[in-house]
């Protein structure tokens, strides 16, 4: 097979699948919410993270190493740390391309270049490129596989030098060249007849795969697959953990579910899906898509965010979803969006991109601040006391979940979010041989060739998520017929479709129009947004007898910052009930254009129970009161938000899943 | 103040209080829960854990610092290894004590003393003890007081010095002199003008305290008082999980919860008691009991267990109590019951006594194996899956919940149960002034002398907790008037006590009877047993709409072993539901006779629900069959068994907390 998908500028560029990514220079995202956030990350973030980069010195171990002087103690950062700068040169590769010709370019171009002379200095002769392993005074390659990160670090060494050279081609500035002399080294180190192991933190894989597409260079492609089917056969050392931590204790192809640690589990799962796709591997395929859908059925937050441990970063096991102290690592997120797309893009499946668009809305966009320079590391469903206010020019040693940070010790979130966000184009829409859809809704230009050369061109009109609408309009199409498909979410049930004037219901899935269309012509997609109540399979223990409330693809939360009066305190908050015959009413924006909806709810607070013993044979406070809850608790009403915006206005409590009256 | 308490075998003796606790001289178990317990421990517990202490080579760490080989690689196990060696010479004075003079004392003290000798060739001339700072090739002493946890493994030596001067006086085997030459050495070392800090985990502060005590040295006092006040001003470095961990962000005195790591927690708490009480500070006293309610009202499991986080051992929050994962430590549980027997003493209110039933039976008993030979570390309220079925022969790396583990990396559970189990009956009793006050309920023998000097001698008799009828009879009593005081739980609603014949109505906390008492005088206490359900408090999020089941002292819990037929897989188990409406019936026992009781209930397992993204606008699962649940889901009954005894069966799933119908 000829791997020829070089040329276009996406992340994921499969050989065969039933879709074919579009590159940002086919999409652009031109308004809106993402586009806003594409902003504050190209003019904010990205500054951010080099600054973090140098202060920390984890930018200086290129340095350090191409002067040689690595057997001082002068190294900084954890061993991972290199892998921060090729996040921020994927980001910036993605950004470049985004922006296109421009001042802002030009100057990313020389950061961009000087960072990479940087890397390029400490790369040894023969390939190796770490600033932990391998050189005088330090420990030797590949010496410690289960937590050196030497691969990982590779892995994502390879996604920057893909997405530059998809974006700009054939540039001079030696990336790719540097990723594939790093590359033919470990095929040599690795292969078949190099050492019979793998990296502890998979990410290689996707890594490899996207370098041999973007190269045609089969042997990355044959590498990567090594590195998927040598897992799960307890070839790595056992640890605290357990092997599942790494995905070492099943071999991914009989595995049932994610388990271990959340962003290798997924990182792991989506270079399985471009092996197997590469393959043909019809059986490893079903096999991720039954993972997929079992993880996502019962390890899954509603907020799309996977994983509940703190402890090793895990996924717990089926129903364990506590909200107090969800993990919900921002990159976990961001992995399972890397998972999800890969199988959209084989599959051609609209829960997919459900799950890209609920993990974008609320997991991704909720860990920076509005300014961009902060993050949210874990993504708890439940502050219960407000945390310690950080400071914007400390580094977090934890990952506080009530309070975004500007660095951390780990900080592999900043980064991952920025190329996210640089490249988020790229997730909007695909084509096939017959047509166009659109997965992702946000006011754009598409520019493209169906998967038989015929050209289209739309424009995507929409203020989604305030509303519902969402208008394509054709700009250019072929003289016969096309499709042009909308994704209707599964929340959206009773969204209508109008096609020159007529109006028909459409049901979760794609809504598909297939015509000859003409320039000017007009899809309108219509999906309600009103908001709703949740409610969660009894198997979630520990959010029975509660509701969420949900409006369109964003989730909501109850913040304490911003009420006044009852509730309000940490006391008040933790004993708040909703009376859920009481619809949600939408009361318009407050504030910044940015804030997003606002919700009022009807809630009360439980009159104070005795204090003592909290396990008694009658039931206690809430539901002592619930059958006078007229006498004896005030009902009030307050506003939620998008919980994607909790946090901006100081340190809160929060809630996402409220106890409704007398459950 | 003279301090006179050397002559009391017991681990806590106060120079003051309201209560003179018992030594187990004074106070034998001579049958029933607790004498089984006592038996197993003394004759296979000890014994395993000494040969685990060889076997990980924590006890030849001693050989190595005496023969001064440390300057190699050699020593094994943690940093805080020592401790239990401590520890087990703790339980075995404990148990030379208990047993008297046998065959089986004699063997015991020969241990005993091998193990003293190689600890005595460790200590170095001026009095330092430690094996694995201070030496050749070690880093220096004191040089990481975060994590080195030199003072407390001091703290745990001079417990087991204590216990031995308490239970053998003048013994010649030195034990105390090596403990006061190390005591003398932190005198110097950590004293007014020495080093300005304290160990990360406190426990040489009740070690202190008791040392000084039993020694009547009051330096150990000060410093104890000393390393209690320093503690809270943020001198420990600031660490990944916040100076909370180890107490380090609010001194003792302005706190209003326990926080941070659950041991060192109430370790420092129960320190904090001792130098409140030596001291006469009443404020630190209210302070502490106030902490102490808090943390029982808002942090503590219906199990009694503390401590909710994996990742740092830690309490959680507030209400932050979910059974998914909740760690509640053995050690935890055990530091619980130090601190609130401290309180019991100074206050003499039974709401100590209570905490301390409940969570000897509840998560102390819970952690060995019906051999004695297995323990686990951490306690949760709820397993999903079926963990691996641990080997008997290897050290767990991890605190597995769902098998208890012959040893850990980390095994501070084992011998503090040891220590704990052997001295138990010095927490059954106690006297004051005018009488006696019988806190646990057991068969024992108690001959004392009350607070005037006035002897007394009962004996118990009680098949307790199988049946809640306590009898004292007394065997020898003063001529003139005292009082015989039983304490009647806080969940003894409606208990009764008889007297001459007639029967009185006891309100929880003390029943107390005062009059001439003459020997053969029976007082008997009659505690109601039916089977109840127990509620949570509303606040507690993650157990809403779920009801315990409880009879006398004891939780029980469903477990999936042993069940046939409907809800034993796993995934019925997930779905079970408990009929609240049927009354949990008493079944007898089945099996050994230590099985304790078997409770019958009526559940159902809710029909599988949809697969699929499991938050959806109508319930699912359990509340879609609610109304129909009789023609849904067919009910049957199934046993509950003593949460102490669930995992003695096999690999299991198992839950405290039950979903109620419809909840």
């Amino acid at each position: 097979m000829t791997l020829t998908t070089r040329t276009i500028a996406a992340p994921v560029v499969p050989t065969s699948g039933a879709l074919r990514p579009l590159g940002i220079d086919e999409v652009q995202i031109t308004g809106g919410f993402w586009h806003d956030r594409q902003q504050v990350n190209g003019e904010a973030t990205l500054a951010h993270i080099e600054h973090w980069l140098e202060k920390e010195g984890w930018l200086a171990n290129f340095d350090r190493v191409a002067a040689g002087s690595t057997d001082t103690e002068g190294r900084r950062g954890r061993e991972f740390s290199d892998s921060e700068i090729y996040k921020y040169l994927e980001a910036v590769a993605w950004e470049i391309g985004r922006v296109g010709d421009s001042v802002r370019s030009a100057e990313l171009e020389t950061r961009f270049r000087a960072v990479v002379d940087r890397v390029a200095a400490a790369q040894d002769a023969d390939g190796y490129l770490n600033t932990r392993f391998g050189h005088a005074g330090q420990q030797p390659r590949w010496s410690e596989l289960e937590w050196g990160h030497e691969l990982y670090c590779l892995g994502h060494l390879f996604q920057a030098a893909v997405a530059r050279e998809r974006t700009a081609p054939g540039a001079d500035d030696g990336l790719l060249g540097i990723a594939r002399r790093a590359a033919d080294l470990i095929v040599d180190a690795f292969g078949a007849d190099g050492i019979q192991s793998f990296c502890g933190h998979p990410e290689v894989e996707v890594g490899l795969a996207e370098l041999g597409r973007v190269t045609g260079d089969r042997s990355y492609l044959e590498l990567s697959a090594l590195f998927v089917e040598r897992r799960g056969h307890q070839t790595l050392k056992d640890i605290e953990f357990g092997r599942a931590y790494f995905q070492d204790d099943i071999p991914v192809r009989d595995a049932t579910v994610l388990r271990g640690h959340a962003v290798r589990a997924n990182y792991l799962a989506a270079g399985a899906v471009d092996i197997a796709v590469e393959n043909s591997d019809a059986g490893l395929v079903d096999a991720l898509k039954k993972q997929w859908q079992r993880t996502v059925d019962r390890r899954t937050y509603v907020t799309g965010g996977q994983g509940s441990h703190h402890q090793d970063e895990a996924f717990g096991e089926d129903w364990e979803l506590p909200s107090d102290r969800a993990y919900s690592e921002t990159c976990a997120g961001i992995a399972s969006i890397m998972f999800s797309w890969r199988l959209l893009l084989e599959g051609n499946d609209a829960r997919y991109a459900d799950l890209i668009e609920r993990t974008l809305f609320n997991v991704v966009a909720t860990s920076p601040s509005a300014a961009g320079t902060a993050f949210f590391y874990a993504n708890t469903l439940h502050q219960r006391t407000p945390g310690e206010a950080g400071s914007p020019d400390e580094i977090s040693p934890r990952a506080l979940s009530s309070v975004r940070a500007p660095w951390f010790e780990v900080s592999c979130c900043p980064p991952n979010v920025a190329r996210t966000f640089a490249s988020l184009a790229a997730y909007v829409a695909t084509v096939d041989g017959s047509g166009l859809q659109l997965h992702q809704f946000a006011p754009a230009t598409i520019n493209t060739v169906l998967g038989d050369g015929r050209r289209v061109a739309v424009e995507v009109e929409t203020d989604y998520p305030r509303s519902g609408r969402v208008v394509v309009r054709v700009v250019e199409a072929p003289a016969d017929e096309m499709s042009l498909s909308l994704r209707v979410p599964s929340w959206a049930a009773g969204a209508t479709l109008l096609v020159g004037g007529s109006s028909r219901e459409v049901a979760p899935g794609y809504a598909t129009e297939t015509r000859v269309f003409s320039a000017g012509d007009v899809i309108e997609l219509n999906l309600p947004m009103r908001a709703r109540f949740t409610r969660p399979d009894s198997r979630i223990d520990a959010i029975r007898g509660s509701v969420a409330v949900e409006r369109g693809p964003e989730v909501f939360a109850l913040e304490s910052s911003g009420m006044e009066g009852l509730g309000s305190n940490e006391e008040e908050f933790s004993r708040i009930e909703i009376d859920d015959r009481v619809q949600p009413a939408e009361t318009g924006r407050v504030g910044e254009a940015d804030a997003g909806a606002r919700l009022t709810v009807s809630l009360r607070v439980v009159p104070e129970s005795t204090e003592g013993w909290p396990y008694a044979p009658e039931l206690r406070a809430a539901e002592d009161a619930s059958e006078d809850a007229d006498e004896d608790a005030a009902t009030f009403t307050a506003e939620l938000l998008p919980y994607h915006s909790w946090g901006n206005r100081g340190t809160s409590t929060m809630r996402i899943w409220l106890p409704t009256v007398g459950a």
